[in-house]
């Protein structure tokens, strides 16, 4: 099978790395042509016209590793017309057309691979859509951001200030110079919508939610830790009859949950299905490699001509009202705090009952009067 | 696809269950033979006739849940031979014929499968297998025995004995009236050595040391607890070039980890990949359903056309030296102790750099002048 890497990256450059050195001998997987704008000295595969690919008949599979919107999404829908599987890591490309891309990818005989998309080198999307073949999914929740993790973690364990571990990250290379999708939520939100279209069989709305951990301080990690509680980025989804609802938000876990100990950019992610009950996948949720070993997951796929099935057929309403939690508050401006608040220490507050998006609505204005304001759902009441 | 179930106690009858009333109505799977000596009222699949199977042109599966070594044995022997794939939850049989199995199955050009012979429901065969088509596996780890777990989880959360926690195991039905196999090791060892054998391309030895929690005391838990550590029941095998080891012992993990917060029957099973680093997989290690899930499993992928192939054709040598743990003992019989046992406490014992096969023996000598001697790997030195 002959396959052409779209955008040699850190995870591009761990598929050719895998496919080219790391392979049984046996394999028939070959790298034949790598799109990229900065080309390898000495090898002749690299181009930077997306011609090469989409007219080259002799290439069968097509990896997007580029990301962000364009070009992938032309480039994407291109090789799918040009009648290519395609296999990607995309999150945000997909998470924005991935109705467009099964419809094409349907319309052309060819698979979409989306293993790579959510969760780095957890086989989650993979075991999700295993489970589905039994039982109907009731709900899912984990930690989707490395980056975001190895933030927390860092701070937990150095006693670390905010910034001065994001700039860490950043120099380490696990932060983008804009890290804004990584701590605001936006990177957990678009694996959110890619697992909640799967697991729910559904078209999941972008109107999910989403609060981040850039005003997390070192002082509500101690806070957090007197009340048995470590703060992650967390998403969770959850169905009930013909409604849904999906959120993303920190959220205190107790200390001896698997999420509270998840390490460094190591992802959780966790499943319910009706007669298996709850599934935990753990793994690197970011890294060269470990990405690059789940696109060459699905290549393999590919090449024993499993062709995923994507069912976004079903009609569900997007209601958060299935989902009540508790929410914390860390804010100066308590006055626009709603009446029923419990104060659980000076500055932090509580309140049982909320829904997510009312949840999200408070800290939204709260931040307006306390721009440092911090919130967190809380997984059992304190 | 035709199904016959051999053995419709807990885990068959939930394979008959979930095929007969949970899948999608689009499923061609069919219950068409049960073999059991009880018969169901009404129900007319039953017979307590093997050839009513093998001789059946019409069945094209055969799953085994019956359990024990005679007759399963010969009726997966005579199912395989009779040209019909076969699948099965018994790790007893599997570990003690697993080449046979194998070769039998080639023979015929069925499929064998054994997703639930490890691991109850959770997806640890079937995962193993998959990251062996990137990856050499270099080691696994973890809790593959409920019914252990159950008790120390118990034993821990309650401030329990171990015998009043083993009568109420057997009461809930977790615990056989026999309870050997699930509290001495043996059961364990049946697992580890298929997982073995699998993620390391050898047909693992019956040499493996094993350790159980039979003399596991309350005080022993209180102990452990004032150092940070839990003790679990765990496997551990790893490869180093030519060299494999596997040993079965209850081992002291560091509370924080996933491992020590694995409640109940659940099961938490590790293995690092070269290209994948670590993986971990948490889900019910026992329970109808959760064990059924994963034959259904099994027998989806067959339908789907799928057939496992097994490699056990490494040569490795099972070589202890490979596998230095530091370990802990809780005896009376102290004078029977090495002269470098370092005292952590009145009665508890700490000795750097055993071999396991080594460390065992030393259990073992004093278990015949304080049969109330108690040993345990410890993850990290305390």
């Amino acid at each position: 099978m002959n396959i052409a890497v779209m955008g040699c990256g850190t995870v591009g450059g761990g598929v050719v790395e895998i496919i080219d050195n790391r392979m049984d001998k046996g394999s028939n997987l070959k790298v034949t042509r790598i799109l990229d704008k900065i080309f390898r000295e000495g090898d002749n595969r690299f181009t930077d016209k997306i011609e090469d690919i989409t007219e080259d008949d002799t290439i069968d599979l097509v990896v997007e590793s580029m990301g962000g919107i364009e070009p992938a999404h032309t480039f994407i829908l291109a090789a799918l017309n040009a009648g290519k599987h395609v296999v990607t890591s995309n999150k945000a490309v997909v998470s924005k057309y991935m109705k467009e891309f099964v419809d094409a990818a349907n319309d052309n005989s060819v698979g979409l691979f989306l293993e790579a998309t959510a969760g780095g080198g957890v086989p989650w999307i993979h075991n999700l859509m295993r489970v589905k073949r039994i039982d109907q999914i009731t709900q899912f929740s984990g930690i989707i951001n490395g980056t975001s993790n190895f933030i927390i973690d860092k701070m937990e364990k150095e006693n670390a200030d905010f910034s001065e571990t994001l700039k860490l990250a950043q120099e380490k290379g696990y932060a983008e110079a804009n890290p804004s999708a990584d701590i605001d939520g936006d990177d957990v939100k678009a694996k959110s919508m890619i697992s909640a279209s799967i697991a729910f069989s559904t078209l999941c709305t972008d109107e999910i939610p989403k609060s981040g951990i850039r005003n997390l301080t070192a002082e509500d990690i101690e806070v957090f830790k007197e009340l048995g509680l470590r703060v992650r980025m967390i998403t969770r989804g959850q169905i009930k009859g013909d409604k849904y609802f999906v959120t993303v938000e920190p959220q205190l876990c107790e200390e001896n949950t698997l999420e509270a100990n998840t390490p460094g950019y190591f992802n959780t992610v966790s499943l319910t299905g009706e007669t298996i009950g709850e599934l935990k996948f753990f793994g690197a949720g970011a890294g060269a490699l470990p990405t690059a070993n789940a696109i060459v997951q699905d290549i393999i796929d590919c090449a024993d001509g499993k062709r995923p099935v994507y069912d976004l057929s079903r009609e569900l309403e997007f209601d958060e009202t299935i989902m009540p939690s508790t929410y914390l508050f860390r804010t100066k401006a308590e006055h626009s705090l709603p009446r029923q608040t419990i104060m659980i220490r000076p500055g932090y507050f509580e309140i049982g009952g909320k829904y997510p998006a009312e949840a999200h609505q408070i800290a939204e204005n709260l931040l307006v009067v306390d721009p440092n304001s911090f919130m967190a759902s809380i997984q059992k009441t304190v």
